[in-house]
């Protein structure tokens, strides 16, 4: 139990900008930039949160779940039906991201934004059905763009939900059998990388379901973003290729980062929709509303997952904003469900401690190093 | 607050094999592999506590401060008084450590091995000096054979103490000016690598003092590892060219694995350490009074430190024991104190979690996947 007070204040203190957080860690008592990582999450988490205590009090995941017409085709490993089935696997507490969130005393929200089976028994779960499964992108646009907004809704309450909740980190994750196909089509979408590169093998598919997937995409893109038609508006390509859940994602993203929230975003899928969120900031007019924290301020990356494509999608969202979109952990996780967003918490919350309670050299009266006087110091190289 | 009930049975079953436990994991509702190493981690902390539901409860770091007789060479860029300043900023809680494991609700206990300072008045400090401070090794053996076995009985005795208090797993850390020189003499000592490749720049010494660094570890190995002289038992490499603090880690290291404890190395100066406590293992009688679980299968590596020398000390774990030798966490952290065994257990506790408590495609009711079927499905490469 995490005993630090909740640090989130409303109005953030725009006078802690990189500099001063910096400052702030190279004070501490340790060898400048010997903690490495650590500190620049420290750094972000202040800057975020417009402090120099910063604090991870409430963390929490939310996995956004829904079914996907192009699974129609035959691109899973997986039957459709497991959607529902792990829907109810979470609601019991069975799950990986139930245990891997309960051992981190992470909080975890499951919500229904497009399952197609009926799951309202379900005691544990939101229930934001939107419609049973997005559209066949083969045969036609993934959502309605009354759909597309609906789900963007269901993330963006799902956020403010976090606000009132107290909630200072927020992984966002997925279940969906074929959200692989689909976020691979948005990848290629938003990035121009073909099918070649962007489709994965996702639950592990064998050859011959990974080479129709690759056709499907394909095909989807083909339909919906040739290269005449000029569709670059990520809105609408996560409307023709996406998925309800992605679109919640993108929605809970921005909402979450207007409030201060550290967004952590979990493995391929996740990061893809965020990587739209991250396209759909430079959309003109897309800042009505909306307050001053651009999401690349307030994202993290939980993991880099074993998927194919989530190499390329981090290297797109670095792109997109110029944000460090290296990952927290490695460990060849490929499952989804928030499940490395849970495990990365832990390093938030390591993160804010030293900013916030590490002693000064000045306060331990500890002697100063040569180069603990100089910011310029070589910094060991990796061995 | 970790509530899964301790288990930690002293009479292991020896029924569970890694095949068993990887049959277990791959009974969970996830597709076969997708959690990727935390699956290796769960399955090797079953074969280590004999149980297909293995937990982690009390975890502790332990932090072993000893000055070295090599910093009289000038080979730090902080003077030798910083080892007790250090040491008082842990009694009072301001330090690294205490703060990311405070984060991590892991304990830590101080202990003063051999520093240079009088640190009596300390009360969150266990006092066991061996002598303030290892000898030059330079001119001398680092330690005398009493000294060396002093310092190694306080490394088991701090085993023991873990043991009673019913410790899981307990990372292995340590403080002291000077001891990425003594790490870099007995990293080349036991692998034979130079000190061209096994010095780094340790607290971020500047390019005249690195120099210096290397030619005091080649004067070191020339005195007491000369080619002609054939030294090669890793009790006396320690001896010669170790440290206080380096010898109470080996003999911990040793000690815990023998009781089912997971040990988890830290960094540059962790490692090396162990490395040696693997070699001792192979030592001819070294079995004696000991239990059957070999080090390698109870060793954890925290996270892939930025000192140079880092990436040899692995690989010779790796070839020692065939162990895997891949750290956990990569997050170019060189700090030392403990601080990556903190902040790796939670990937412990989550490793746990999935083997104890997920559920299974029966349990569940969760269709299998066509892959699911099969242990030699395609598992993705990393993208």
């Amino acid at each position: 139990m995490t005993t630090a007070p909740l640090n989130m204040p409303s109005t953030p203190s725009l006078t802690i900008d990189q500099a001063i957080a910096r400052q702030a860690i190279d004070s501490k008592t340790k060898p400048l930039g010997a903690l490495g990582r650590l500190e620049d999450v420290a750094v972000q988490l202040a800057v975020l949160q417009g402090t120099l205590t910063p604090s991870i009090g409430r963390t929490r995941v939310c996995v956004f779940g829904a079914d996907h017409g192009v699974s129609d085709e035959g691109v899973s490993a997986y039957p459709r039906a497991v959607t529902g089935e792990m829907m109810r696997n979470f609601d019991r507490g069975g799950a990986a991201i139930n245990v891997i969130a309960a051992a981190n005393h992470v909080d975890v929200e499951v919500i229904d934004v497009g399952v197609d089976a009926d799951l309202k028994a379900l005691t544990h779960i939101r229930h934001q059905k939107v419609r049973p499964g997005s559209r066949n992108m083969c045969i036609e646009p993934a959502m309605t763009v009354d759909e597309l907004a609906a789900a963007f809704a269901v993330g963006t309450a799902a956020a403010q939900r976090a606000v009132t909740d107290g909630v200072s980190a927020l992984g966002l994750g997925e279940m969906g059998i074929g959200n692989t196909t689909a976020a691979a089509a948005l990848l290629s979408a938003l990035t121009g990388h073909s099918a070649e590169i962007t489709v994965g093998r996702g639950t592990g598919v064998d050859d011959p379901t990974f080479a129709k997937k690759r056709t499907v995409v394909e095909a989807a893109l083909n339909r919906h973003i040739s290269k005449t038609s000029a569709v670059t508006n990520p809105y609408e390509l996560m409307r023709c290729v996406g998925g309800l859940e992605l679109a919640a994602i993108t929605g809970a993203a921005l909402e979450a980062a207007q409030h201060g929230i550290a967004v952590m975003a979990d493995g391929f899928i996740s990061t893809v929709a965020i990587l739209c969120a991250l396209r759909m900031e430079t959309v003109p007019g897309s800042e009505e509303g909306r307050g001053h924290t651009p999401l690349s301020g307030a994202l993290f990356f939980a993991h880099r997952s074993a998927e194919r494509g989530h190499g390329l999608a981090l290297e797109a969202c670095a792109a997109a904003t110029g944000c460090d979109a290296r990952p927290l952990l490695t460990l060849d996780m490929r499952l989804g469900e928030g499940s490395g967003a849970a495990l990365a918490m832990p390093i938030l919350r390591a993160a804010v401690a030293i900013m916030r309670d590490m002693a000064t050299f000045a306060s331990a009266g500890v002697s100063a190093g040569a180069q603990a006087e100089v910011h310029t110091a070589p910094r060991t190289e990796p061995g």
